[in-house]
């Protein structure tokens, strides 16, 4: 299978570059009689899209979804749906200066080298820009799991830069432009972030998503456990360079006994495991913890080579992130639940009729 | 599709159970023509069968593959390749005490409540025994990628504990039994080793496998980007409970500037990106780490309870590794030659032609 | 997988209801570097579209599709291409009186009761509307199968009622209304054709498809089989309710040493085969015969029952084929360019590299 | 994917060249809870197996098939159930005059061209011989349908050269070689038979398969429609040339209406659709014809090429069926039931949970 769909039983496919025409996707296997509607859809959309607070690249869109397909009446009908979001501030810039560079940190190497040709505006198919379509398809799944399972996707700033931020308080995250749960934090983000606006810099960020009532049951082994399945779907968001699930890498330096759930009446005493234990999930909160790397695209020089080999200087203007991990908060929530909506179809079809 | 399959092109089917009769797998998509022997599978099973050292579980196994179909003369014949492994020693014991317990840190309890039957002797199929024939096909895969690109895939223990390992030899690894490249610390891992099995206790460790001399190329974008794979690989292994590629985490702390990997006539200067630019292999080694839980099966007594709900103690008697990390050497290399040797067939179906 | 796409590495993956806003698809796995413009598909797509002559459906649709994605300059990029077609002329209609009702030989009953809900409007989903993103795909595929290997596919109205056409004359095929080869068959086509509607009647059709030089050595043995995969492919196709390859059921009356085609130093002696042995084309054509059903919408009365299983009569008004049959010329020739396309980049994968 | 699975959630991959060691299948995603033993497998083995009757190929074979894993305590697990058969009878002939010739009818030519090397003995991986797994896993499946749903799935010789044989009796058919349902003709089969063995000769047939009890809605529009992957399992059989769903290539001269099934409160009035309605299953019975053509291997000598290109003349000896069509019933009735099986766990994912 070609690389532009995930899900098995619930599938996404999606199309479209930074600067081109439209963005879109086809959503098949999803069942049939929910209500849906594009206000659903908006919400994250609106959550994810550009240009809503001075932390954020100021490329200006309105991010409205058309659903074309797959909902009658108001409801689902079983068919494949079709979303499609155009885009409205591509700007017809002059590229001559970049469409032949290779900027460090991005795509552009490897696009060229690979396909012998590569759009080469906005980063083209590799811009971030194309997660639109993961957040529409996304709160769809989002929508069902929680109507019909009560499971509740949130994610939130864990750490950016040396800053840590708790989870103290989940309604703060949808009250501040960082996504944080720690207002203590909230002074210290903005100061770090306008100086690195300023000095044309960016930073990483550690993001923490947290699936809770997720029923028993979900994930199939070997080689799609739940977590399998996680990992692969977090990985493939632009600037993912590590995950965890439940304590991550902190379990290299545990002992066993320190390390592992033990169970009584009330249930598991902890969660080290993250709520997956042998690929399937248990009824925890499922837990991980993902590793944005800092926005490549900055404004101070860079040495790259272009695509005749000659050694050049980069410096990337535009409208920028200084820290790209904050607005992919409802991109990780999105993926966790598209993952969990495929597993759920996929148990159900493998499990739920007794003999 | 069902969850005992991975890679696309390159597609490899496992069964098996810890105590069953035989573990076995197909392998489908594999390319003519390529001298295949049940010697050429033995060495890495070699690497990774138990009762080899006394720092690893002491079931024995003899673990001797036989091909059964798609080589005829000792070449590959480009149809399917089955595979078997008996299990010889799968002990009969008596399963009274564990049939209805939940071992903590274990799947017993997931799997009970999915499939509502399990094969309780060893794990049955959640045990790491099944990652006998993942070695197996893992070999395949290696031989041509040395073979056709001469792409070398090793792996080392980096981390146990608080021990550290540096990468400073690799002849090191394959002659020491924790697999360790740093001479100074052999001491201190047989010392830490030995006190723990004498508790009954378990460490986690932390795994580093390299990819070098990969092809610019491999990786498809959107969904199914090299290190998304590489990160479904991985965590598909028993006990992965995080993974990095590149700086990983580091990513969180650093700024753009420091971060992206500048590009000079001699090539990047550093590899923060560990091989990979918007999911496509850049021809820099593919770097990356993977943090293994301690042994969840271990001889101090844990709570849990059992499938009435009762309350109970669980001690977890028999042959297991104080680290299981050290014995999945193999694993993870054999993991990460599945997933190039994938990519390498579909970067063919879709980019070696010239227009 | 859902059932809204067809390929494995080329990948065409559709939405679309007959009365909805739009149709489209997404490609996924073209290769980069070809030439491709809307005009380029047009051609097919104008091929297909109903309203161009007085044995088609009066429904009017331009039918003018936008390539939104995976083209830059002309060229495509590797990257997923998304197509787009409006529906303009979908007619805003009083459904009130089929919106409860199980037209015969149609999919409303099933669609009713496998999803509870259908769109109703003209067919919905079930509506051979749907195959306007067939044509389109199948069109990107000729193209590509044309240039690289000199692929040609064409297919023929073979059969019509008990009116017999015979491969008489290729370019007949396209100045005829009825994609008739046969130039003494067009006056009896004529007739039947319009006395069928003046009767408000409708009638099967044996369309003939050919692919003519098929490099050796597409399909995948066992269950890919390239015959396999073209009857998959052409069953897919609404009405279709028969597939013969080459001999086709000719063989049930045939002897071994009358069937089977001898080899001589000029090649086959004849091609009772159609092209293909053991699943893998042999360089010879390739040949398809299918069976098409009468339209069922017609304007005969006919004993129905409605959602509260009452008895009814249903007459079909509307805008409806004659012989859906004489249609399908162009779907059919798709559907044939995208399993042949999928199985050279499926050969590609595994056998073009020698060791 | 490559060619040797079949099924999306029910998945059948295979193994196994006719004078290998052994044959072998993995099921995977087959679900808990049944009842499953070797003797279950048995039976429609035994029915398919070689030398018992006079009228099949003298090959001996037991064809004892063993449960590797999966099954525990005699009950399904969820797990993938690992299933293998030995070839005890593969004769170490001398295979000198053959491993250069291209038997026609054969695949020697095309698996020769698309490989560069083929397993010669007894046709490889091509061989019928295949066939044996694909019964075994038909049979886990048809035990399913018939346990959970009542679908009763079963086949018959209904044409033999130009012996008609008509529907008359289904007890018959398990009660003479031919599977034939009309006792009248038992003795014009069995002359045609001997007369063609006598001569050396084969003949084609064609098979009906029957499902009964099929619960309405299984199927995935577009692609994946049922007849669509009815019409590919069965394509995938060796020597199937033609494939018929209910009425097949007798619509091509039906009128609209006399070829759509009316419905009436007591259902549908006759069967032209063969059980699909766009696709989905509508209750009634599924109708499927093939058509299988002669053996190839026949005594009756043929012109080939060889390797080298030399014309020569080919007659193969050895143990042959004279109708290869009336040892498929069994294979026939299992693809039926992993299509089947396939369909259902999908309707169950997508379609049976209510809102």
């Amino acid at each position: 299978m070609p690389g532009n769909s995930i899900g098995q039983l619930f599938r996404v496919t999606t199309f479209g570059e930074s600067h081109g025409l439209a963005l879109g996707c086809i959503i098949d296997g999803f069942p049939p009689g929910m209500a849906l509607s594009e206000k659903d859809l908006q919400i994250d959309l609106d959550r994810r899209r550009p240009g809503t607070s001075s932390y954020t690249s100021s490329r200006y869109e309105q991010d409205q979804v058309k659903i074309l397909s797959g909902v009658f009446n108001g409801i689902t009908t079983g068919t494949s749906i079709g979303l499609l979001v155009q885009n409205e501030n591509q700007r017809s810039l002059d590229y001559s200066d970049i469409k032949d560079v290779f900027r460090p940190g991005h795509a552009d190497y490897t696009y060229q080298k690979k396909y012998g040709i590569r759009d080469y505006r906005g980063g083209g198919r590799a811009s971030a820009r194309e997660t639109v379509m993961r957040v529409a398809a996304g709160t769809i799944a989002k929508k069902y799991l929680r109507q019909q399972l009560g499971v509740i996707i949130r994610a939130y700033l864990s750490q950016l830069g040396n800053i840590f931020c708790e989870l103290k308080d989940w309604d703060l995250v949808e009250q501040n432009p960082f996504f944080c749960p720690d207002i203590t934090k909230l002074d210290a983000l903005d100061s770090l972030l306008s100086s690195l606006k300023k000095e044309g810099n960016s930073i990483g960020a550690k993001i923490t998503v947290i699936a809770e009532y997720v029923p028993v049951g979900l994930g199939e082994p070997v080689f799609n456990r739940l977590d399998a399945d996680i990992a692969h779907a977090m990985m493939s968001i632009n600037a993912v360079k590590g995950i965890e699930i439940g304590a991550g890498f902190k379990v290299v330096t545990l002992k066993g006994n320190e390390n592992r759930d033990e169970i009584t009446n009330n249930g598991f005493i902890k969660n080290n495991a993250g709520g997956i234990l042998g690929g399937i999930s248990s009824g925890q909160q499922i837990i991980t913890h993902l590793a944005f790397k800092p926005t490549s695209s900055i404004k101070i020089p860079g040495k790259s080579v272009n695509n005749d080999g000659d050694e050049i200087e980069v410096i990337t203007e535009g409208r920028h992130d200084p820290c790209v991990g904050i607005r992919a908060i409802p991109i990780v929530e999105a993926m966790m639940a598209i993952v969990l909506m495929d597993h759920f179809l996929r148990y159900r079809a493998q499990c739920n009729i007794k003999f």
